[in-house]
Formats: C-alpha cells, structure tokens, sequence
C-alpha cells in the first residue's frame, strides 16, 4: 500500500532482464512499479512489454517519460506505451491544455490510461520557472481530470497544498525518498497516496524485504490519517 | 541550406523503414533530420543507430524527446542516445539549471552532442506558462550556453526577439513550417537558421524535389540577410 517502486537500471546492465528480476521479486508487494525514459529507449515497445507481462493483475505500471510536446505527439507516444502495456503515463502540467493536455486526457481516457501530471520538482533549478507557476499548474491538474499529479517528498508543505488545492479526488504521487533525501513516510503524512521509492529497495541486498519494510510504515502513517 | 527534416513515421508503418527510405531519397539536401519520441519507443537504440548510419557525413542529426528531467535522467539519455548516433538533442529549457541542464550541457559536450533547448512553442495552450516565461528561458539558453534554441516558426515576432537576446552565435531552429500554418521562409526571415519541415517534405509525392525547393527558397532568403 502506498509504495510504487521505481525500476531505473543501473548503467551497463541489460535493463529488461534487470526489471524482470526485481517485479518477479517484488510481485504484489508494492502498489504498482515506474518505469523511466532511458530504460525506455534501450528496451523499445517490445521489451517494455515483456516487463509489462511481469507486473501482477491490478498493479500501476507508469511510463514516466515526462511527456511535454504537443497533442498530437504526447498521443502517439500514449499509444505505443499502451501497446507496451502499461496503464499509467506522466506528463507535464506546464506544456498547458489546448492543442496539449486536451488531446491527451482524451487520448488516455481511450486507452484506459491513467494520466499522471508533474506540477513541481524538487532539484534545485525547479525554483527557476516551476515554483513560481506552482499554482497554476495544480489548477491544469483538476481543469483536465487528470488522475493523478507528480510532487515532491522532499517539499512537504508543497505536497500540503497540492492536497488541499486538489481535493481527495486525484491521486498524488512522490518521488524523492531515499537516495533524493527525504524518510520515507513524508509525502504520505503531508497528504499523499504514493511514495516513489527507487535505489533504496532496488539496490537494496534484499529488495522484497526493504519493500515489505517500507508497505509496513505506509500502512501506520495511513491509518492514523 | 537552413532545412532540417522531421522524420515523424504514418501510424501503423515500419517506422525504421520508413525513415531509412526517407534518407536515402534526401541525401545531403537537407542540413540534417529530427527524430522523435514516437519512433524512439518503437525502434529503440538499436533501430535508431540503422537510421543514424543511413545519415550522410556532417548532417546533423537531432533527437527530439523534449527531454525534461532532472539532470541525472537526461544525462543518462543523452548517453544512450549517443549510441544510436545522434549528434544534438532537444531539452526544455524550462527544467531550470542547477540539478537539470548543468548536468545535461556537461554530458553532452563530453559526448559531443549538441544541446539545442525548447525556449516557446506554439500550440494555443503554451501562452499558459511558456509564453510568460520566454524571456527567462532565452536567459537559461545563453547561460547554459547551448548550441541552439527551438522558436515556433508561428510566431516570426518571438524568432525576431529571440535572434536579438541570443546575439548571432547561438543556433535558431524553427518548427512550424507547412502542416502547422507558417510559409516556408518565414522563421529564416526573422532570423532563424534552420526551419524543421515534416509532412510538407516526407508525404510529398516527391519528396526530394520539394526538399530541392525549399533549400532553393532558403538559399535566396538567407542570401538577401
């Protein structure tokens, strides 16, 4: 509950059969698994799809290839990662809603895909242009019925906000637990549904153990939510 | 002179193929082609090394991912595209610096890529963020020193401004041409020095031929600057 467990490859490894360990390690344990743009690039639609085979019935599989071009291509691009059999795609609030998000909202709702939208970041350069438009792009995640949104754990008051503007009807997903700096258990006490866990349980010497570890603290922190 | 072909693959085609057939049909009229995301995830590294090697000497060769990660993400794509052949590739200056670009300028120029960043788009839903932050992103393109900028051929005011804040050394490119409404020539006149065309070019019944007209067009425009 609670944790989605970001498969990102080391460099120098064969990055499917690397996924397909640890999801036939990790199974139903988390919530659901990511899957980045470099993985992406090496595996092509076919290898995501023989990681996709892997994930159990009923779990997120989110391409994160944070998606921030015009409709018409951020809509190809949903139809290949829905070949690829994943069921959930992240995509950035900032590249705005005409001739944009509207052809994709429409696009996934087609396909059955969950659309997720990154509204803030949290590496250092993010203040640049993101932290400012903070707002406005929380306003883009509910204008287009977008499922989820992408905050950090590692800026809890944002998640607070992000929450509040929101409402309880979107999901929100954070990443930076871990190795980006924050305990795990942050995000979810400042109101979010999923903790993005990546090098802490896949480099971990015994991942499925560390994933139950942390299923466990999620469990605590929301019950007493 | 001053074209750059979008190889975008028709649904449902080989899109290797296509692009492979595309190649050798155009040849060295072009100054260079751009792939995107949509072949990327079908091809793979290895299908878009085929479409590299069919590239001739000195074109360039652009990936357009609209990368928009955290440094260590687009680095690590930038190194696989590398492999395929690629020798630019297209980020949104909009990431912000430190964590993001500072990582990804550094990367490329280990690798030899040239780092060509998205400062506007064009589609209607961009005014949102894009629009109001274009000064900035012009500042983050100098900054950063890239080797180029992505301007929307669409708004020949935006290319002029741009030209102007970039001085003459950074590279302008402009999409836009054809299928999304602007006239051939327009970005080069306001001071672009490439304008990426697609559709106009690769669904032509004679595709080099076109290709032909448009250099011939750019010639004289550039000419007259």
């Amino acid at each position: 509950m609670g944790l989605i467990v970001a498969l990102d490859p080391p460099e120098g490894v064969d990055g499917v059969e690397w996924c397909l360990k640890l999801v036939r390690e990790l199974g139903d344990v988390p919530s659901g698994y990511k899957l980045g743009l470099p993985l992406a690039l090496d595996a092509g639609v076919e290898g995501l799809r023989r990681v996709s085979e892997a994930v159990p019935p009923g779990k997120l599989l989110i391409a994160d290839l944070k998606l921030a071009d015009i409709g018409y291509v951020m809509s190809l691009t949903a139809k290949k990662l829905a070949r690829a059999g994943v069921n959930a795609l992240i995509a950035h609030a900032f590249v705005g809603v005409k001739g944009a998000l509207d052809e994709l909202v429409s696009t996934c709702s087609n396909l059955g895909i969950k659309l997720v939208l990154v509204a803030l970041m949290s590496h250092p350069g993010a203040t640049r242009f993101m932290a400012s438009a903070y707002g406005e792009a929380l306003r883009v995640v509910k204008e287009v019925g977008a499922w989820g949104a992408v905050l950090p754990a590692t800026k809890p008051e944002a998640v607070r906000e992000g929450r509040k503007l929101l409402g309880e009807s979107v999901k929100i997903l954070s990443p930076g637990i871990g190795a980006q700096g924050a305990e795990p258990g942050t995000a979810l006490r400042a109101g979010a549904d999923y903790e993005i866990v990546g090098r802490l349980v896949t480099r971990a010497s015994n991942p499925r153990a560390v994933a139950e570890g942390l299923v466990r603290v999620y469990e605590r922190v929301l019950g007493r939510r």
